[in-house]
């Protein structure tokens, strides 16, 4: 038996915006941004637990405040039966009856539950010596069942739906454990797109990925429809007839105006258009959906939880999925997610980037294939290729795809020094800029 | 020209858990509490803006945080531009580029920005001179347009359609005023039907609640279903048969569970069932409306915004609206939410009790009657008769009536003894139990 002795709380915010890296049409000024917990326990072994939510500046604080209250009732408790029960702790967090009244299971205290449990699950593959996606893959169908919490979504996925999906892919996993190390996972990248860069920049960017490999780009649109359009002819030109690019409105626009601004893009062939309404809006989704079809509409970063996911699934609202490692209450919460799309036999394509986001949600995509939905093909990773220098063990992105992580964890840990230079607002990079 | 001089902020917690008040399926424990602020500025008249979130208990201390997290950009600002364009500074705190990435527009952070939104209005209310309902009803449809933010609801209802309602209800003004002074405005109350009281205190309850002139009951369910039917036997031997009585599972079942109960319990004739499942539900909301029709589904309470509202009337998920005065961002979002429910014809009867939300909300309902929707028969404001005496101005319910409130402001003004009293962890009634 060991006792959490200890759980630090830490306010990292790293000062992007002055270089109008990840301007989009709602951020122009992103400072990304990390509320960042370390669990520590008195076991010889020493190892410790890391895990944080991704803000953009202002609200790290809350966010911060929020992991803090949780941590106050987790010090001083054994670790084993949290890490022997990840599905029953994160059952007693999501459902603590005073704690839900401020979503339920939504915001601010969702998000700070998912670093906790996201953590814990750090810790977890550290003592067994494995990175997450492995830890996660080699579980019986059974135990990564136990994990999940099904609860209101029976009406589209009962729990007998569930295990037969896991049980479908328990077949041939040693293959595509394999495969995967043998082919890596694919990558998509977003740096030619932002909102703030010249055309030239565009172009050079757009070139540059293909020359890496990337099997997609991305661009954020929504702004302004002639630049959109000029920027589109740019990149289609650059990229050639058939290479996948995507858009990004970042809930930019009401339904209508989705319909008929995308209408104007179409023309560029699309490989998809992200989050073009307000995230909350399953039935606008829809409505956008059946209005551009065939080009499928893409979500999910901001959708609050499994409860939305299974709705937009439901109603035909997305056709491509993007988990994210941090909105949701962590990696228990994102398990149900590839269920629902894996029973839906609609793609996950997860939001990443910001800071450390691509380091925690390749595991969830390497688990999906060798556990969950056992496909991979033209499936595709976010990629950013953007302060992964912070992380102990930053991403291995080359020839355009991801490969799997190597080091025990869930790969959420900063180097202690780029904790301690980003502190907010006494560390040295915010006390300079004051 | 005045500055804002001061935003105070403090946890108030009251210990409503040591007596089961507001026991219910999903909240067996709660400590009803107010993360709660106060305006001042350095104008002559000292008049202040109080305003704050309801929470039960654990976490307001989170709530608080992010209060304060708003109110430290907001002293030394000038209050006129703020009172003078509320719509403005509603809009300016809500899409807030790097604050909305915490929700966006749900959760901890719309909550907080609905308080500091109604401190705001209880100042303008003061200054004034008026109960907040009678300044709102004396807008012209323009004026009280420019307060709502319509995004992302034009699919459903554009900016003529909510013009249209307001200039409709601009007529009959003064003699819908007078008669809500003559008649009050329809109360229900939930006293009787707490999970925690015994079958001989619910029976004496309902008889003192028809004794006291209330118009509808409502009885918690969902915890166990013959607990229900003895319960619900009980009620409706006592108030006899068509007295209307309401059932409350507060988001207990998933969609077909809800369905088979419900079936159960309607012979019972129940006038609406609330929150049968997560409030983020829309398309589970729809799916159990058709399955218990023509009892009404009726929720809102934990609805997290006006675009989750939007999607319910969309898609026939509710047949009662319950707005509630501290889960949306404020005064504002709630007027846009009362347009949406009188473009779809679906009535509105709000959410009240914890503490001072009846003294918060029957402003808007009876701004509703006056000036929107133009109705109040069959409505009715939730009622609990319990902690309105820590209010300056508590509601004046009698002969089973809301009466109109007379005092300047918005109503959420508590004694600051109530405030010192109930400071949470150090003040005396805390400091006592610890």
């Amino acid at each position: 038996m060991s006792t959490i002795t200890d759980i630090s709380v830490f306010d990292v915010r790293f000062p992007t915006s002055r270089h109008l890296d990840g301007s989009d049409a709602m951020n122009p000024d992103p400072d990304y941004s990390a509320a960042y917990l370390v669990v520590r326990t008195d076991a010889e072994d020493g190892l410790e637990g890391h895990g944080f939510v991704f803000t953009i500046g202002r609200g790290n604080d809350i966010e911060s405040a929020a992991i803090e209250a949780l941590a106050a009732r987790l010090r001083g408790r054994d670790a084993e039966p949290i890490l022997d029960d990840m599905g029953e702790f994160w059952r007693e967090l999501v459902h603590d009856s005073q704690l839900r009244w401020l979503g339920p299971e939504k915001g601010v205290m969702h998000m700070a539950i998912g670093a906790v449990v996201n953590a814990f699950w750090d810790l977890k593959a550290k003592r067994a010596g494995l990175p997450l996606w492995e830890l996660l893959a080699r579980m019986s169908p059974e135990e990564i069942l136990d994990l999940t919490d099904l609860r209101y979504l029976s009406d589209v996925m009962t729990r007998e739906d569930a295990l037969a999906i896991l049980r479908r892919s328990a077949v041939g996993r040693e293959e595509r454990i394999a495969r995967l190390k043998a082919e890596g996972y694919g990558a998509y990248t977003t740096t030619p797109g932002w909102l703030g860069y010249s055309d030239e920049k565009l172009a050079r960017l757009c070139r540059e990925a293909i020359a890496d490999g990337f099997s997609q780009i991305k661009l954020k649109v929504g702004a302004d429809r002639e630049d959109d359009v000029r920027r589109l002819r740019i990149a289609r030109e650059v990229c050639g007839e058939g290479y996948p690019i995507a858009v990004d409105a970042n809930q930019r626009w009401d339904v209508a105006e989705a319909v008929d601004w995308i209408g104007e893009l179409a023309p560029f062939d699309l490989r998809w258009v992200e989050e073009p309404t307000s995230p909350d809006d399953v039935l606008g989704h829809a409505k956008i959906q059946r209005g551009i079809h065939p080009t499928p509409v893409a979500t999910g970063e901001h959708c609050q939880n499994r409860i939305v996911f299974k709705q937009m699934l439901d109603a035909d609202a997305l056709r491509v999925l993007q988990i994210d490692a941090c909105r949701v209450a962590g990696v228990n919460e994102n398990i149900a997610i590839l269920l629902l799309a894996a029973h839906k036999g609609v793609p996950v394509c997860p939001h990443a980037g910001g800071v450390g986001l691509c380091e925690i949600v390749q595991h969830l995509s390497m688990f999906d294939f060798v556990a969950v939905s056992g496909e991979m093909d033209g499936r595709v990773i976010e990629f950013v290729d953007h302060l992964h220098e912070h992380f102990v063990e930053p991403v291995d992105v080359h020839d355009g795809r991801y490969w799997p992580p190597q080091l025990p964890g869930a790969g959420a840990q900063m180097h202690q020094a780029s904790i301690d230079a980003h502190l907010y607002p006494d560390g040295p990079v915010w006390a300079e800029a004051v």
